[in-house]
Protein backbone atom coordinates (compact mmCIF):
# COMPACT_ATOMS: atom_id res chain seq x y z
CA UNK A 1 0.00 0.00 0.00
CA UNK A 2 1.16 3.60 -1.16
CA UNK A 3 0.10 6.09 1.49
CA UNK A 4 0.62 9.71 1.17
CA UNK A 5 1.27 10.27 4.97
CA UNK A 6 4.02 8.84 6.70
CA UNK A 7 1.90 9.47 10.03
CA UNK A 8 -0.94 7.11 8.09
CA UNK A 9 0.94 4.38 7.61
CA UNK A 10 2.69 4.30 10.70
CA UNK A 11 -0.71 4.02 12.36
CA UNK A 12 -2.08 1.66 10.04
CA UNK A 13 1.05 -0.59 10.65
CA UNK A 14 0.89 -0.69 14.41
CA UNK A 15 -3.18 -1.60 13.79
CA UNK A 16 -2.21 -3.99 11.61
CA UNK A 17 0.17 -5.61 14.10
CA UNK A 18 -2.91 -6.75 16.18
CA UNK A 19 -3.77 -10.59 15.29
CA UNK A 20 -6.65 -11.00 12.72
CA UNK A 21 -6.10 -7.31 11.55
CA UNK A 22 -4.81 -7.01 8.35
CA UNK A 23 -3.79 -3.48 6.57
CA UNK A 24 -7.42 -3.26 4.96
CA UNK A 25 -8.89 -3.53 8.20
CA UNK A 26 -6.13 -1.22 9.76
CA UNK A 27 -7.19 1.45 7.37
CA UNK A 28 -10.63 1.66 8.12
CA UNK A 29 -10.33 1.60 11.87
CA UNK A 30 -7.68 4.24 11.41
CA UNK A 31 -10.18 6.43 8.91
CA UNK A 32 -12.80 6.18 11.44
CA UNK A 33 -10.99 7.31 13.99
CA UNK A 34 -9.94 10.62 12.17
CA UNK A 35 -13.42 11.27 11.56
CA UNK A 36 -14.20 10.93 15.29
CA UNK A 37 -13.68 14.04 17.71
CA UNK A 38 -9.72 13.79 18.59
CA UNK A 39 -11.29 12.99 21.97
CA UNK A 40 -12.08 9.54 20.93
CA UNK A 41 -8.77 8.58 20.04
CA UNK A 42 -7.30 9.99 23.63
CA UNK A 43 -9.52 7.68 25.36
CA UNK A 44 -8.29 4.43 23.31
CA UNK A 45 -5.13 5.37 23.67
CA UNK A 46 -5.24 6.12 27.54
CA UNK A 47 -7.24 2.59 28.16
CA UNK A 48 -4.92 0.58 26.54
CA UNK A 49 -1.47 2.21 27.87
CA UNK A 50 -3.22 2.38 31.20
CA UNK A 51 -4.02 -1.35 31.26
CA UNK A 52 -0.66 -2.58 29.65
CA UNK A 53 1.15 -0.51 32.61
CA UNK A 54 -1.28 -1.22 35.91
CA UNK A 55 -2.44 -4.30 34.87
CA UNK A 56 -2.34 -6.33 37.96
CA UNK A 57 -3.29 -10.60 38.82
CA UNK A 58 -4.66 -11.88 41.55
CA UNK A 59 -1.68 -12.85 43.81
CA UNK A 60 -3.98 -16.27 44.26
CA UNK A 61 -5.35 -17.57 41.20
CA UNK A 62 -3.06 -15.34 38.67
CA UNK A 63 -6.76 -14.14 37.12
CA UNK A 64 -6.27 -10.02 36.08
CA UNK A 65 -7.49 -8.11 38.78
CA UNK A 66 -7.46 -5.00 39.69
CA UNK A 67 -6.73 -6.07 43.47
CA UNK A 68 -4.32 -8.07 45.15
CA UNK A 69 -6.55 -10.68 45.57
CA UNK A 70 -9.54 -11.14 43.03
CA UNK A 71 -13.30 -11.03 44.03
CA UNK A 72 -13.58 -14.62 43.33
CA UNK A 73 -10.51 -15.76 45.76
CA UNK A 74 -11.03 -13.12 48.11
CA UNK A 75 -15.80 -14.42 48.45
CA UNK A 76 -15.39 -16.81 51.75
CA UNK A 77 -18.41 -18.57 49.96
CA UNK A 78 -16.61 -20.27 47.51
CA UNK A 79 -14.84 -23.63 48.30
CA UNK A 80 -11.03 -22.74 47.97
CA UNK A 81 -9.79 -26.23 47.79
CA UNK A 82 -11.51 -27.53 44.12
CA UNK A 83 -9.08 -25.73 42.16
CA UNK A 84 -10.85 -25.41 38.49
CA UNK A 85 -7.48 -24.98 36.10
CA UNK A 86 -8.23 -22.52 32.60
CA UNK A 87 -5.78 -21.02 30.13
CA UNK A 88 -6.73 -17.57 30.63
CA UNK A 89 -9.43 -14.95 31.79
CA UNK A 90 -11.88 -15.63 29.09
CA UNK A 91 -12.59 -18.94 30.48
CA UNK A 92 -13.01 -17.81 33.72
CA UNK A 93 -15.91 -15.71 32.38
CA UNK A 94 -17.31 -18.25 30.33
CA UNK A 95 -17.24 -20.38 33.77
CA UNK A 96 -18.67 -17.67 35.76
CA UNK A 97 -21.36 -16.78 33.53
CA UNK A 98 -23.03 -20.25 33.64
CA UNK A 99 -23.53 -19.96 37.52
CA UNK A 100 -22.74 -23.44 38.13
CA UNK A 101 -19.43 -23.49 39.25
CA UNK A 102 -18.63 -22.43 42.98
CA UNK A 103 -15.25 -23.26 43.63
CA UNK A 104 -11.94 -21.22 42.42
CA UNK A 105 -9.73 -20.84 39.59
CA UNK A 106 -6.10 -21.01 38.46
CA UNK A 107 -5.18 -19.56 35.46
CA UNK A 108 -2.00 -20.71 33.58
CA UNK A 109 -1.69 -18.05 31.25
CA UNK A 110 -2.00 -20.03 28.24
CA UNK A 111 -0.97 -23.92 27.20
CA UNK A 112 2.76 -25.86 26.73
CA UNK A 113 3.56 -25.00 23.31
CA UNK A 114 6.79 -25.99 21.32
CA UNK A 115 6.37 -24.15 17.80
CA UNK A 116 4.88 -21.36 20.17
CA UNK A 117 8.03 -21.21 22.51
CA UNK A 118 5.91 -21.59 25.28
CA UNK A 119 7.58 -23.78 27.91
CA UNK A 120 6.15 -24.91 31.44
CA UNK A 121 7.84 -22.39 32.67
CA UNK A 122 6.43 -20.14 30.89
CA UNK A 123 3.23 -20.68 32.60
CA UNK A 124 1.99 -20.75 36.24
CA UNK A 125 2.23 -24.17 36.83
CA UNK A 126 4.59 -23.97 40.04
CA UNK A 127 2.03 -21.75 41.75
CA UNK A 128 -0.16 -24.42 41.25
CA UNK A 129 1.82 -27.58 42.35
CA UNK A 130 2.70 -24.87 45.31
CA UNK A 131 -1.04 -24.84 46.46
CA UNK A 132 -1.32 -28.48 45.94
CA UNK A 133 1.97 -29.49 48.39
CA UNK A 134 0.66 -27.10 50.66
CA UNK A 135 -2.06 -29.67 50.97
CA UNK A 136 -5.22 -26.38 50.28
CA UNK A 137 -5.87 -28.74 47.50
CA UNK A 138 -8.59 -31.34 47.20
CA UNK A 139 -9.70 -31.66 43.77
CA UNK A 140 -8.47 -30.41 40.46
CA UNK A 141 -10.63 -29.64 37.79
CA UNK A 142 -8.87 -29.63 33.64
CA UNK A 143 -10.29 -27.34 31.92
CA UNK A 144 -8.50 -26.25 29.13
CA UNK A 145 -9.25 -27.16 25.16
CA UNK A 146 -9.33 -30.24 23.94
CA UNK A 147 -6.35 -29.63 21.74
CA UNK A 148 -3.07 -30.75 21.08
CA UNK A 149 -1.49 -28.20 23.46
CA UNK A 150 -4.38 -28.63 25.96
CA UNK A 151 -4.16 -31.89 25.90
CA UNK A 152 -0.18 -32.11 26.57
CA UNK A 153 -0.41 -29.31 29.07
CA UNK A 154 -3.01 -30.97 31.62
CA UNK A 155 -0.78 -34.19 30.85
CA UNK A 156 1.81 -32.48 31.95
CA UNK A 157 0.38 -31.61 35.37
CA UNK A 158 -0.95 -34.86 35.74
CA UNK A 159 1.73 -36.36 35.82
CA UNK A 160 3.54 -33.52 38.55
CA UNK A 161 0.37 -34.48 40.69
CA UNK A 162 0.86 -38.55 40.98
CA UNK A 163 2.16 -38.71 44.28
CA UNK A 164 -0.70 -36.67 46.05
CA UNK A 165 -3.95 -37.86 46.65
CA UNK A 166 -6.06 -35.61 45.34
CA UNK A 167 -9.09 -36.04 43.20
CA UNK A 168 -8.15 -34.98 39.18
CA UNK A 169 -11.62 -34.66 36.93
CA UNK A 170 -12.14 -32.76 33.32
CA UNK A 171 -14.94 -31.42 32.10
CA UNK A 172 -17.34 -33.61 30.09
CA UNK A 173 -16.83 -33.18 26.97
CA UNK A 174 -20.13 -34.78 24.52
CA UNK A 175 -22.96 -33.26 22.28
CA UNK A 176 -23.93 -30.31 22.95
CA UNK A 177 -27.39 -29.48 24.81
CA UNK A 178 -30.11 -29.00 21.67
CA UNK A 179 -27.77 -30.62 18.81
CA UNK A 180 -28.65 -32.82 16.29
CA UNK A 181 -26.54 -36.39 16.99
CA UNK A 182 -26.53 -37.03 13.36
CA UNK A 183 -24.26 -33.56 12.55
CA UNK A 184 -22.10 -34.27 15.80
CA UNK A 185 -18.25 -35.44 14.78
CA UNK A 186 -17.13 -38.89 15.61
CA UNK A 187 -14.85 -37.92 18.18
CA UNK A 188 -17.11 -36.10 20.50
CA UNK A 189 -20.32 -38.47 19.89
CA UNK A 190 -17.91 -41.75 20.74
CA UNK A 191 -16.57 -39.97 23.89
CA UNK A 192 -20.07 -39.09 24.81
CA UNK A 193 -20.99 -43.18 24.42
CA UNK A 194 -17.90 -43.94 26.24
CA UNK A 195 -18.98 -41.44 29.20
CA UNK A 196 -21.97 -41.92 29.32
CA UNK A 197 -24.30 -41.08 32.95
CA UNK A 198 -26.88 -42.49 35.00
CA UNK A 199 -30.03 -40.88 33.60
CA UNK A 200 -31.38 -40.02 37.10
CA UNK A 201 -28.10 -37.89 36.99
CA UNK A 202 -29.00 -36.31 33.57
CA UNK A 203 -32.32 -35.50 35.54
CA UNK A 204 -31.00 -33.59 38.12
CA UNK A 205 -28.85 -30.60 35.81
CA UNK B 1 -19.53 -9.85 29.76
CA UNK B 2 -18.61 -9.42 33.30
CA UNK B 3 -15.12 -8.36 34.26
CA UNK B 4 -12.66 -9.04 36.82
CA UNK B 5 -11.23 -5.70 36.48
CA UNK B 6 -12.06 -2.34 35.67
CA UNK B 7 -9.12 -1.73 33.70
CA UNK B 8 -9.61 -4.00 31.79
CA UNK B 9 -13.42 -3.86 31.13
CA UNK B 10 -12.34 0.26 30.38
CA UNK B 11 -9.98 -1.29 27.36
CA UNK B 12 -12.09 -3.64 25.95
CA UNK B 13 -14.86 -1.08 26.11
CA UNK B 14 -12.65 1.57 24.18
CA UNK B 15 -11.69 -0.86 21.53
CA UNK B 16 -14.92 -2.16 21.06
CA UNK B 17 -16.43 1.22 19.76
CA UNK B 18 -13.89 0.95 16.35
CA UNK B 19 -16.84 -0.41 13.77
CA UNK B 20 -16.92 -3.82 13.14
CA UNK B 21 -15.23 -4.75 16.25
CA UNK B 22 -17.76 -6.14 19.10
CA UNK B 23 -16.57 -7.22 22.70
CA UNK B 24 -15.46 -10.56 22.20
CA UNK B 25 -13.25 -9.09 19.85
CA UNK B 26 -12.09 -6.09 21.55
CA UNK B 27 -10.56 -8.72 24.25
CA UNK B 28 -9.28 -10.86 22.86
CA UNK B 29 -7.42 -7.75 21.16
CA UNK B 30 -6.84 -6.57 24.65
CA UNK B 31 -5.09 -9.86 26.15
CA UNK B 32 -3.26 -10.37 23.22
CA UNK B 33 -1.83 -6.70 24.11
CA UNK B 34 -0.99 -7.83 27.38
CA UNK B 35 0.73 -10.64 26.19
CA UNK B 36 2.95 -8.56 24.02
CA UNK B 37 6.42 -6.36 25.58
CA UNK B 38 4.54 -3.17 27.26
CA UNK B 39 6.30 -1.24 24.37
CA UNK B 40 4.29 -2.14 21.96
CA UNK B 41 1.14 -0.71 23.39
CA UNK B 42 3.16 2.12 23.52
CA UNK B 43 4.03 2.17 20.02
CA UNK B 44 0.10 1.55 19.11
CA UNK B 45 -1.00 4.76 21.68
CA UNK B 46 1.75 6.87 20.20
CA UNK B 47 1.12 6.45 16.29
CA UNK B 48 -2.84 6.36 16.78
CA UNK B 49 -3.01 9.85 19.11
CA UNK B 50 0.38 11.86 16.82
CA UNK B 51 -1.72 10.89 13.69
CA UNK B 52 -5.09 11.86 15.05
CA UNK B 53 -3.66 15.29 16.47
CA UNK B 54 -0.95 15.70 13.65
CA UNK B 55 -3.20 14.63 10.75
CA UNK B 56 -2.79 17.28 8.04
CA UNK B 57 -4.66 17.50 4.56
CA UNK B 58 -3.48 18.77 1.43
CA UNK B 59 -4.87 22.64 1.04
CA UNK B 60 -5.61 21.67 -2.55
CA UNK B 61 -6.80 18.33 -2.61
CA UNK B 62 -7.91 17.68 0.21
CA UNK B 63 -6.12 14.02 0.80
CA UNK B 64 -4.46 13.15 4.11
CA UNK B 65 -0.83 14.63 3.60
CA UNK B 66 2.34 15.53 5.75
CA UNK B 67 3.10 18.42 3.49
CA UNK B 68 1.01 21.43 2.87
CA UNK B 69 0.36 20.15 -1.15
CA UNK B 70 0.66 16.72 -1.67
CA UNK B 71 2.81 14.79 -3.34
CA UNK B 72 0.19 14.11 -6.43
CA UNK B 73 -0.68 17.42 -6.43
CA UNK B 74 2.56 19.02 -6.14
CA UNK B 75 3.66 17.20 -8.83
CA UNK B 76 4.35 18.99 -12.11
CA UNK B 77 3.88 15.74 -14.39
CA UNK B 78 -0.18 15.73 -13.76
CA UNK B 79 -2.78 17.34 -15.60
CA UNK B 80 -4.28 19.77 -12.69
CA UNK B 81 -6.99 20.36 -15.04
CA UNK B 82 -8.53 16.90 -15.10
CA UNK B 83 -9.97 16.37 -11.38
CA UNK B 84 -11.46 13.08 -10.07
CA UNK B 85 -13.95 13.33 -7.15
CA UNK B 86 -13.80 10.24 -4.54
CA UNK B 87 -15.00 10.10 -0.88
CA UNK B 88 -11.61 9.37 0.75
CA UNK B 89 -7.71 8.29 0.76
CA UNK B 90 -8.71 4.34 -0.16
CA UNK B 91 -10.16 5.58 -3.35
CA UNK B 92 -7.02 7.79 -4.08
CA UNK B 93 -4.54 4.92 -3.16
CA UNK B 94 -7.11 2.51 -5.45
CA UNK B 95 -7.00 4.60 -8.59
CA UNK B 96 -3.03 5.32 -8.09
CA UNK B 97 -2.37 1.85 -8.06
CA UNK B 98 -3.70 1.09 -11.04
CA UNK B 99 -1.25 3.76 -12.79
CA UNK B 100 -3.42 4.47 -15.32
CA UNK B 101 -4.02 8.34 -14.23
CA UNK B 102 -2.88 11.23 -14.72
CA UNK B 103 -4.43 13.86 -13.35
CA UNK B 104 -5.17 14.99 -9.88
CA UNK B 105 -7.90 14.44 -7.33
CA UNK B 106 -10.28 16.19 -4.74
CA UNK B 107 -11.14 14.39 -1.78
CA UNK B 108 -15.07 15.17 -0.80
CA UNK B 109 -14.43 13.22 3.37
CA UNK B 110 -17.60 11.70 2.46
CA UNK B 111 -20.99 11.04 1.09
CA UNK B 112 -23.90 13.22 1.34
CA UNK B 113 -26.20 11.03 3.83
CA UNK B 114 -29.29 12.18 5.57
CA UNK B 115 -29.17 9.26 7.42
CA UNK B 116 -26.15 9.60 9.17
CA UNK B 117 -26.25 14.01 9.48
CA UNK B 118 -23.96 14.56 6.71
CA UNK B 119 -25.22 17.42 3.91
CA UNK B 120 -23.17 19.00 1.31
CA UNK B 121 -22.29 21.19 3.77
CA UNK B 122 -19.81 18.79 5.72
CA UNK B 123 -18.33 17.74 2.36
CA UNK B 124 -15.49 19.54 0.34
CA UNK B 125 -18.01 20.88 -2.40
CA UNK B 126 -17.45 24.66 -1.85
CA UNK B 127 -13.88 24.29 -2.30
CA UNK B 128 -14.17 22.03 -5.81
CA UNK B 129 -16.88 24.39 -6.78
CA UNK B 130 -14.15 27.31 -6.17
CA UNK B 131 -11.38 25.85 -8.11
CA UNK B 132 -14.11 25.75 -11.08
CA UNK B 133 -15.10 29.16 -11.01
CA UNK B 134 -11.70 30.16 -11.03
CA UNK B 135 -11.27 28.09 -14.06
CA UNK B 136 -8.85 25.82 -13.23
CA UNK B 137 -10.70 22.44 -14.43
CA UNK B 138 -11.37 21.67 -17.45
CA UNK B 139 -13.08 18.23 -16.68
CA UNK B 140 -14.13 16.24 -13.57
CA UNK B 141 -14.89 12.96 -13.21
CA UNK B 142 -17.04 11.56 -10.55
CA UNK B 143 -15.43 8.48 -9.33
CA UNK B 144 -17.60 7.88 -6.28
CA UNK B 145 -19.14 4.14 -5.14
CA UNK B 146 -22.36 3.55 -7.02
CA UNK B 147 -25.03 3.84 -3.82
CA UNK B 148 -27.92 6.05 -3.36
CA UNK B 149 -25.17 8.30 -1.17
CA UNK B 150 -22.83 7.92 -3.91
CA UNK B 151 -25.10 8.36 -7.03
CA UNK B 152 -26.69 11.53 -4.67
CA UNK B 153 -23.68 13.15 -4.23
CA UNK B 154 -22.73 12.83 -7.86
CA UNK B 155 -25.88 14.63 -8.82
CA UNK B 156 -25.97 17.27 -6.25
CA UNK B 157 -22.35 18.63 -8.03
CA UNK B 158 -22.85 18.26 -10.99
CA UNK B 159 -26.46 20.45 -10.53
CA UNK B 160 -24.00 23.00 -9.04
CA UNK B 161 -21.66 22.82 -12.26
CA UNK B 162 -24.54 23.51 -15.25
CA UNK B 163 -23.38 27.10 -15.79
CA UNK B 164 -19.68 26.54 -16.31
CA UNK B 165 -18.72 24.84 -19.99
CA UNK B 166 -16.42 21.89 -18.48
CA UNK B 167 -16.45 18.28 -19.47
CA UNK B 168 -18.28 15.92 -16.44
CA UNK B 169 -17.78 12.12 -16.82
CA UNK B 170 -17.71 9.32 -14.69
CA UNK B 171 -15.86 6.50 -14.18
CA UNK B 172 -16.95 3.01 -16.62
CA UNK B 173 -19.67 0.48 -14.86
CA UNK B 174 -19.36 -2.89 -16.42
CA UNK B 175 -18.41 -6.64 -15.71
CA UNK B 176 -15.16 -6.78 -14.40
CA UNK B 177 -12.24 -8.47 -16.63
CA UNK B 178 -11.96 -11.90 -16.48
CA UNK B 179 -15.40 -12.24 -15.41
CA UNK B 180 -18.53 -14.57 -16.37
CA UNK B 181 -21.30 -12.92 -17.67
CA UNK B 182 -23.76 -15.82 -16.24
CA UNK B 183 -22.71 -14.95 -13.01
CA UNK B 184 -23.11 -10.80 -13.29
CA UNK B 185 -25.71 -8.92 -11.54
CA UNK B 186 -28.51 -7.52 -14.42
CA UNK B 187 -27.85 -3.98 -13.67
CA UNK B 188 -24.36 -4.02 -14.27
CA UNK B 189 -24.58 -6.19 -17.20
CA UNK B 190 -27.34 -4.12 -18.85
CA UNK B 191 -25.43 -0.55 -18.28
CA UNK B 192 -21.86 -2.49 -19.79
CA UNK B 193 -24.84 -3.43 -22.68
CA UNK B 194 -26.39 0.39 -23.26
CA UNK B 195 -22.35 2.00 -22.86
CA UNK B 196 -20.78 -0.66 -24.80
CA UNK B 197 -17.37 0.90 -26.51
CA UNK B 198 -15.92 0.55 -30.21
CA UNK B 199 -14.05 -2.60 -30.48
CA UNK B 200 -10.82 -0.77 -31.87
CA UNK B 201 -11.16 1.24 -28.20
CA UNK B 202 -11.03 -2.13 -26.01
CA UNK B 203 -7.95 -3.29 -27.91
CA UNK B 204 -5.87 -0.26 -26.82
CA UNK B 205 -6.60 -0.24 -23.03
Amino acid sequence: MDFSSKLLENAVNEVSRLPGIGKRTALRLVLHLLKQPKEHTGYLATALTTLRNEVNTCEKCHNISDTLLCEICSNTKRNTTIVCVVEDIRDVMAIESTLQYKGVYHVLGGKISPIEGVGPQNLEIDSLLSKVKRGEVSEIIFALSSTMEGDTTNFYIYKQLENYTITTSTIARGISVGDELEYADEVTLGRSIVNRIPFEQSLRS
